[in-house]
Parts: C-alpha cells; structure tokens; sequence
C-alpha cells in the first residue's frame, strides 16, 4: 500500500481506517474466543457488521490479520531502535520499559495470546509472517543492545545478534507460560526476567575481559 | 496405575508395555502431521495397527497422550533434581547437560513441537494438563537452582522460586522461535540461553552484596 498522509485529512479516508481497525478487532476476538482455524472471514464481517467483501479490501487473507497484531507489536520496537541512540535511560530501563509497553495489549485478553501463539504455530504461511516478523524484532532488538554496548552498559564479549534472540525468546517464553494461567502474573514474570537476564544467575561473575572493554580483545 | 515392577516379567507386560508405546508414537506423529485437533483416536488405533477400543486401555483421552509426553520430559527432570545434591559437575553444567538431554526427543521434530505447544494452547482440559506439568517442571528446577545456592555458586539475592520459571521460559521459547524455523539452531538457541543468562547482560555486573553472602543480610 502506498503511503499516505499521516493526518488522515477527508472522511473517506477516516472511515477507511476506522472500518479496517473494526475488522481487525472483530478477527483478534473471534481467534480468541473460537480459535484461529475455526474463525472463518464470514465471522469476521458478521462480527463488524460489514458485508463479507469489505474484508478484502483491507485484508487478503485471515492470516494477514495476525500480520497486522505482529506489525502493530513490531512497529513499538522500530520506533525504539530508532530512539534508542539519543535515550538518556540507562539501556536496562529503556529495554524494561519497551517490554512493558509490547506486552501492555496482549496483556489485557490472554485468550488471544493463546490464539496468537496456537495461530503462529498451525499453518506454513503464518509461520513464514511470524518468520518474517520475528526475524525483524529479533533485528531491531540487537539494534538497542549494540547502542547499550557502546555505552560499556551491556557485555561486549558476545555478538549483539546472539544476545537479542536470547532476550526475545526469554519474554516470548514469559508470554507463552502466563497465558496458560491467564492470571495476573505476566508483569511480574517481566519484572523477573529482567533481574535475572541482566545480572545473571551465577553468584561469582566471572566475565571474561573482554566483555568490559572489547579493545583489548581486538588489539592483540 | 498402581506402580509395577521396573522388569517387566512377563510376556503380557512387556507386550502391554510394547503396545503403550506404539499408540502413543503413532499419536505423536500424527498430531506433527495433522494436528492435535484433527486427529481421531481412530486415527491413532489405524496407524498404531489395533482395534479401536484398544486405545482406552492405555489411554482415557487424546489429551492424556500430551500428559505421558510432558511426564515423559519431567521424569528426567525429577532424576536429576534427585541426583543434584550429589553431583561433583558445577551446577551450570548440570544444568545445561539437563536442558540438552530433555530437549533431544523433541529436537528430532519441529512438528512434533509444534503440535504440542498449539495442543497446550487450545483446550482448557490441556491447559490443565499443562498447567500441572509446568509447575511440576519449575518445583523441581528450582530444587536445583537451591543446590547451586548453597554451594555459593548461584547469586542468592534472588529466591530460587523467582529464577526457576526465568530459566524455563528462557528454553521453552527458545523451542518455539525453534519450532518456526525447524531448522538445526536449536543446540546453538540453547547455549545461547545459558551463555547470557549465565552470566547476565549486564557488563558491569553490580551484584547486591546479598547475592555472594546472604547471612549478611540476614544479620542486619
């Protein structure tokens, strides 16, 4: 789709946003409810109250509605990257109040994380969205942990690429496990991901020299 | 089941034992390739080559086939929770050793995987299932992250109630991100895991005192 203006200026143009966020509300509560497989695009508009053909003005297909959800998630974590550089928090915090902020929507209806996830894992061409989409979270996310090693705040010893994964399946594992009790527990086992992630479970940390400063590494 | 001898000493157990196993890798299969929804217990009985009525000798529902899978995976768990007091290896590589010994069954098959997760996704009695395995599987990793609290090798600032589920969501969501891929990088996912979370993010690691010698805290 071409870009087009950011304030969206004629009615058309509000109520074609306006009717694509219904559809995509109406879909995220029906995978929820009824699961993704069983959902059909009929659902869908009978749920927005739009005639069935409306969904494909917006969406090719019900998959690209789980596109979209990751998009959506995906466009928090750009607009971080892109912040990230000129942020004054230490990297730790920036990185804690960018997991708050992903998990803030999901974290309001485990049902559709459920959804999501089970979504994720059926059928290869929503595997290949969420390939795609985890490939460019997991990017962006090495993209911050690089501006936190060359401020000497995250180890240098390892590879930003082998760290962000690293970071991404631990919250993606927190997600997967709460939404399993649905309770109120997801901040906590953020908050806990965080203490342990950062210091480590050793006791006696021995790092080698090169995680402080990396120079030394490379001068020899 | 009322527990039986570890011998099987007859030809009836061994043939009941042999029968047991080959339902439940026929259904294992079969919910890689179909899905756990899709799949009949007819399915299973066909594949497994026996009569249909078979199948509730061994098992009262599809979902407990997931409960033996999950059992399956703890019993090595509860070994070496058992087995951790005694151990001469450093707690890390007890560990690690741990994390690549439960993960080599499912590591043959991403479908498998796959189908598991969306499985414990989908229904509320899975759910259950799952809910109980997951404790079981945190208890006792926690059991070993205490061993290594004692011999001053994990920190101990933090309970090891709060750094068990981290180090669980910690693997599981990097069998996942795996699964999605299914490709050969789950070892290196893995090392991964214990590479950052072993030592932490952090390059300046500023452990409080607490997390050498507790007593110091306790004495205040």
């Amino acid at each position: 789709m071409p870009t087009t203006l950011s304030h969206p200026s004629s009615r058309r143009e509000r109520r074609s946003i306006e009717l694509r966020e219904r559809l995509f509300r109406a879909a995220i509560q029906l995978f929820a409810r009824k699961g993704f497989a069983e959902t059909t695009v009929e659902d869908i508009t009978n749920a927005a109250d739009v005639g069935k053909g409306t969904f494909f003005n917006y969406f090719p297909s019900k998959e690209h509605i789980l596109g979209a959800f990751g998009r959506l998630q995906i466009s928090k974590v750009q607009a971080a990257a892109d912040a990230a550089p000129s942020t004054r928090l230490p990297i730790q915090t920036f990185l804690r109040n960018l997991a708050f902020d992903v998990i803030s929507k999901p974290a309001q209806n485990p049902a559709v994380v459920r959804a999501l996830l089970q979504a994720n894992l059926s059928s290869e061409p929503v595997r290949e969205t969420m390939r795609e989409i985890h490939g460019m979270a997991t990017a962006l996310l090495a993209r911050i942990i690089e501006v936190g090693q060359q401020r000497g705040e995250i180890r240098k010893d390892l590879a930003a690429n082998d760290i962000a994964p690293v970071l991404r399946q631990s919250l993606l594992g927190a997600m997967l496990i709460w939404s399993l009790y649905g309770d109120g527990s997801l901040e906590s086992r953020i908050e806990n991901v965080f203490k342990v992630l950062w210091n480590g479970m050793a006791a006696h940390v021995e790092l080698p020299r090169s995680a402080v400063s990396p120079e030394e590494g490379k001068s020899r």
